[in-house]
Formats: C-alpha cells, sequence, structure tokens
C-alpha cells in the first residue's frame, strides 16, 4: 500500500492557504527544497531512492474525489462555505507538479517547483513519505519480536501521555503531527485513540483525511510560506518587502474572517510582528499562532502587547506549536492560566513518540517569482535563506533578536 | 462489529424523501411492518432474538457524524445544495425510535412506530441486519473450508456477471442492493470491485455510505411509501386517497426540480399513473422507474405514453430496478435500444449472489395518520394492505390489472 492514498492527507491550512493562493498569487513561480536538520543522519543510507520515486510517484496519480469534495464543500465549522466553488473545481483537477530528486553527499536533493496555486501542496505528503520510509529503514532488518515491542512503546508512551493529560483538563490540544509522523496508520491510530480517550481535550486534528474519517474538526492556521512569498514576490525594493506581511494579514482577513483569523508571528521576527500588526487587527484577529523561540518570553511579548493597545488579553488565544512534549505544555499551561487563552497544535512528540529518534526535515519556500525567499523565525537556528539575504532581512524588518537553540524535532 | 455502523449506511432516497418528509409530513404518525415473503423459511429458527435485538439496539445509538453531515452537505451532483442547512441540524440530532419485536410462529413481527418523520429510517438498516443475521446462521456451523468456498462461489459469480457486461456496454447499471445484501462486508467488497472493473458502466450506488467511502455517485429515485402514506393520510374520502398522488409529484418536482424527477410508477398500478401523470409532466420530469409487472410492457406503455403526449420517449429514461439479473438486463436493454434510455437499479442479484438462496424480505408502511396503507403494484404478489382496503383502492384508482408472479427476491 501506498503512503500517502489520498490529497486530503494534509495539513488543513494548506487548503486555507490554498484557497487565498488559488484566488490571489495563483501563478507565482515558487520553488520548494527539502532539509534534513539531523545533520548527523545521511537518509540515502537508509531510505532506498527506487522506493522514495514510487511514492513521489504515486503522489503525482492520486486526485480528489467527489466524496473528499463533498466533505470540503460541506465543511461548515468555521464559515457557512469556506471553501469557494471554483477553488474545489480547481482541486478537482489538480496534479501535483514533478519533483527533482537527486543524492548529493549521501543526503536527498528534493525539490518541487512550479505555479505557487499547485506547488504547495507537495510539503506536507513529501515530509510524511521521507519520515515513514526513514523508519521503515530502520526497522528492515528487525525481528518480529523487535517490531512487536516497539509498537508496546509507542502504545505504552501514548498511554503516559493520556494518564498525565487526565491529571491537566485544561490542557486543551489539537493534532499537528502529520508531517513528522511514524506512520500514516500510527497517526491514524493516535488522532483515534486520542479521540475517544480525551474527547474534551482533544478537539481536532490538523489532518483533514483523519478529520474526515473520525468526524473530528480540522484545524489549521497559517504558514511561513505565505510570508515568505508575498515578500520574496514583492519585487526587489526593501519597501516591498517591508509592505508584503501586513498585505498577507489583511488578505487573509477578507478572505476568512475572524473565524480562521490566527496569525503566525515570527516570520521576521515576533518583535516586527507586534509593530506591524495595527490596532485595529488587534482588536479584531481572533490569536497568534508562536511557533518559534521561548514560549513563555513570546506569551508575555503578546499579553503586553494586547494591553498596550487596549485590547484584554483574556479574550484572545494564543496556539503553541514549537517543538511541544507535556512538559512544555504543562509549564507553558500554568504560566498563562486566567491570563489569556491558550491551545496547543502538538506535533512530532505526539504522532512519533515510539522510542526511536525523531528526525527534523523540513520543506520551505526557498524562491518566489525568481528572489530568494527568507524567513528569519524567533529562533535563529530554524531562520531560512542565503546569508547575505538574511542579513538584509534582517535590516529591513529592524531584527535585533540572537535566540539560537539547535531544533529537537 | 455490529452489522450498521453509520446511519449512512441506507439508501440515498430515504434521505431525499426524509427531507421532503420533514418539511411537508413530519408529525404524520405511521407505522412499518416486516414481511417476510419467503414462506418456507422461519427466520426465528436461523436468527438469534438476542443478536437481533443487539443489532437493532445498536442502530439506535447511532448518530450521523460532522463528516457525514459535511459530506451531505457538499453533495452537488444534483443540486448545487441539495439538502437544506435545517434538515441536516434534524439529521444532527436524529436518533431511530423504537422498535416492536417478538415471535410469532417461528417468524419475526417487527414494526417500527413513530412519527414518520423519524420512522422512516428503520426499513434500510433492518432489512440488512435480518438478511446478514440469516446468512450468518446459515453458515455457523460451517467449517473454515465451506466458509471459503462460499465467499469462491461469490467471486466467481461476480467475475460472471463482469464478464458478460464487458460484452454489453449498453448496460448502464447503479447497486441498489443495500437491503438485500449478503453482508456488509461483501456488498462494499461488490461494489468496489463493479466501480473498478465496469467503471463506465457502473454509475453509482443506493448505498450512501459507500457512496461516500469510494467518491461513487449516491443514486436514488423515490419509494413507494410517498404515495401510500399521503394517500393513507389524507383521510378516509376516496377523492382525499385518488388526489394525494399527484400531490406527491407535484411537492416533489418543488423540491427537486428535474435532476432527480425519476417517478414510481406503480403505487397504484402504472395504468393509474399513465393517466395521472399531466402532460406538462410527462414534458418536464426526467423520467419513470418501473419496479413490478412485466418491464417489456411497462416500457412499451411508457413509449406511447410520452407519444400521445408529444414528447420524444428518446429524452427519456426509464430505470428498471425489479428482480434484475444480467439476463433481464440483457432483454430489456436490447429490446428498447434506441427507443428510449434505459438504466437499471441492480439489488439483490448483485449483492446476495454467492451460492445461498436469497431471502424476499421487506418493510412496508402498513398504518398513517391512523388508516391502513395500501399498496396495489403492477403484480399482485406485491400488493400490501388489508383485502378489504386492497380492493378499495382497485376501485378508486380504476385498476384492473392482474399480473400475479411470486417475487424472486
Amino acid at each position: 500500500m501506498p503512503i500517502i492514498q489520498s490529497l486530503l492527507d494534509t495539513d488543513f491550512y494548506k487548503l486555507m492557504m490554498g484557497q487565498l493562493v488559488f484566488k490571489l498569487y495563483a501563478d507565482i513561480p515558487v520553488k520548494y527544497a527539502f532539509k534534513n536538520r539531523t545533520k548527523d543522519i545521511r537518509l540515502a543510507d537508509i531510505i532506498d531512492e527506487t522506493e522514495l520515486r514510487r511514492e513521489l510517484d504515486h503522489v503525482r496519480t492520486l486526485r480528489f474525489n467527489n466524496s473528499e469534495l463533498h466533505y470540503l464543500r460541506g465543511t461548515n465549522e468555521y464559515q457557512e462555505r469556506m471553501f469557494a466553488e471554483d477553488y474545489l473545481m480547481f482541486l478537482k483537477n489538480l496534479q501535483l507538479p514533478e519533483y527533482h530528486l537527486e543524492i548529493i553527499d549521501g543526503n536527498y536533493k528534493l525539490e518541487f517547483s512550479g505555479h505557487w496555486a499547485k506547488a504547495i501542496y507537495w510539503e506536507i505528503p513529501a515530509l510524511a513519505i521521507v519520515n515513514e520510509l526513514y523508519f521503515r529503514g530502520l526497522m528492515k532488518n528487525k525481528s518480529r519480536f523487535e517490531k512487536d515491542h516497539l509498537r508496546a512503546e509507542g502504545i505504552q508512551r501514548l498511554s503516559n501521555k493520556i494518564n498525565l493529560l487526565h491529571w491537566c483538563p485544561n490542557i486543551i490540544f489539537t493534532d499537528f503531527g502529520t508531517r513528522r509522523r511514524f506512520s500514516r496508520p500510527w497517526q491514524d491510530y493516535v488522532v483515534r485513540t486520542m479521540a475517544q480517550e480525551l474527547p474534551k481535550q482533544f478537539i481536532g486534528t490538523s489532518n483533514t483525511a483523519l478529520a474526515m474519517k473520525y468526524g473530528l474538526l480540522p484545524m489549521g492556521t497559517s504558514a511561513h510560506e505565505m510570508d515568505m512569498v508575498a515578500a520574496a514576490a514583492a519585487g526587489k525594493t526593501d519597501r516591498g518587502i517591508l509592505r508584503a506581511h501586513q498585505r498577507v494579514l489583511r488578505n487573509w482577513w477578507k478572505q476568512y474572517g475572524w473565524d480562521l483569523s490566527i496569525a503566525l508571528t515570527d516570520t521576521f521576527g515576533t518583535d516586527f510582528f507586534f509593530r506591524d500588526m495595527t490596532t485595529e487587527q488587534a482588536h479584531s484577529w481572533k490569536g497568534l499562532r508562536q511557533d518559534s523561540g521561548d514560549p513563555i518570553v513570546f506569551g508575555e511579548k503578546a499579553i503586553a502587547f494586547y494591553k498596550k493597545r487596549g485590547v484584554d488579553p483574556r479574550d484572545k488565544l494564543l496556539i503553541f506549536s514549537d517543538g511541544l512534549d507535556i512538559a512544555a505544555m504543562m509549564k507553558i499551561s500554568m504560566h498563562f492560566a486566567k491570563r489569556i487563552k491558550v491551545t496547543f497544535g502538538w506535533g512530532t512528540n505526539l504522532t512519533n513518540d515510539v522510542g526511536l529518534k525523531p528526525l527534523s526535515l523540513v520543506i520551505k519556500i526557498v524562491e518566489a517569482n525568481g528572489h530568494p525567499a527568507v524567513k528569519l523565525s524567533d529562533n535563529l537556528a530554524k531562520a531560512i535563506g542565503d546569508p547575505a539575504e538574511v542579513e538584509r532581512y534582517k535590516r529591513i524588518f529592524g531584527y535585533t533578536q540572537n535566540y539560537y537553540e539547535e531544533c529537537k524535532y
């Protein structure tokens, strides 16, 4: 069975962003590149190139079927009809663009080029494929009992999580772990289990196929690529790059309104974000997502920001999604209790905690409209882009942060 | 695993009728009764009452989940939005009403009473349960190899059907076999196989859950109960009973328009139907469904009817659904080639042809608004109702037909 069996086996925010891209930025040529941040692992030693190509080729044979489109058309938790008919017809005919794959120094170079409207859908399935093939590779020569034992370890760890979460009823969370999952069946098992065991705390999943399969809430915010492409595509002028961020906020609000107004804060550094978000937006937007840097420092900045703009922080929502585990969630949850609303988008440690060290893999925009793309983030270990261009962006956005911490995942 | 796992595991026309009933006839008290037309089988000797109760009780615990409602909300093959939001909210809260079960002379007396809006959903799951438990009962004491052999026989017969249909590309058909299926997994297997092997001839399934699962077209027309309840509920006057039929046609058209305008012709006899359908309706409605009597005689009558009303029969569609097998479909298809469009709703012989004799079970309306309900049909073996009341209906509808043939299924 192929790893990816449906184009809905992707993060819901890809569809939210995908619709906006389809409407406003469809023809921008972009390039995404795969990056293995786990430096001591040479992926091509473990993942067979033929198998990887077979899995990627299979994704290109997939199409959205009628039921999947019916499901999207009928999705009404956020807006009466959040997906417009022209976008759904676009999805109906969507085939993912070609990929470029080669082995360089024992690692895979994997790139996706094409119009943004189509290339945007590669990131999640490609990451899920590389992860699953990697863990299959690790398990290949194990005995039957070693495989049984790995599953037992995964279930044991899942059980520990559930037990701890029973003691922390204030921790409300969502599965954000599609791209980093141990395997498709394992994410399925984890999501189904969480939905049954913690129905009041587990409020949904970013995996649209699993949301559909189990009747769960499909969840998502937006990703760095929105800001990165808008900035890079804005042209060569510093002013164009600087203003793209605010334009994305405005376009997003126009499309989705309050229900889906969670802003990702760290693309060009959170300090810039808080300068760029207007007082009106501070009032109107539902909340913010934290994805890098120190979560406590971020939350304090957010509370201070809201107070300064005359907003009661208790009406706002922070979604934390950066390398979470139970300890981090407990710490954040207790720290901000009754001061601001908090939920968690739980990724790698939820869907890939079976006793084997997870990889830190990403696929990021590297180019848009022929210009290099840049992400700064609140952790310089997560910065993306050519060093000279990163320096230029720091200057443009007045970036003075200097937090650096190797990525856990 | 329970037999019925979702309230969508029902015929699509139940939802189409269900919406109209919800809007226009919700509070009419009705009673449905189970009837075993296979006289030589005493069901209570084969089906354990405790198991039957467990399965029926389980159906009462089911609720439509969000994904199922999203799917219905997004269904757009017929109309942009064929299910209105108030109906979907009704479905969200729907629990099937209680049932009455007892054993009389080795057979089950099984009845469903309640408001029509809710009781309407019992027929299909209840029939599917009785069928599946019956065949489980037959297989209970068989050896492993005998079970394997039964499956092999089923696959062999399915393969024969597929081979023959490859030779008859003009035979276009739909699965109508939910209520009579050998088992839920077997219908699933048959539908999946037909969709893969005959994608141009197999155009959909009446099973909404399977349509959703496999991205197929959900198909349906309407059932006798629409006419039967409308007539019985119309009151005690002959005139009320007579006029109910035309009122149902008009209400259906108002709700669903051309796309779903396939009229069931035989509730009170097809001769009456052709007298009652107006010339305007003959022009506007898409077609007719034949469900009893001689299909060739029916088709000829339909062609003559259309010609007399100034309609080119080649623009109209006949759906045949009465006890079909390949031979019958070939005969009908060849007989009417190029004279009128023909498709087939293939039931028992599609989903329950594994080498064991299928049962002929029905659940029919027997009472509405305190009045006895009656169906005449074009085959007196299929007539339903108290004999005196049947005679009265014959008189009211000017019924002079005398076709009688024992039901195969």
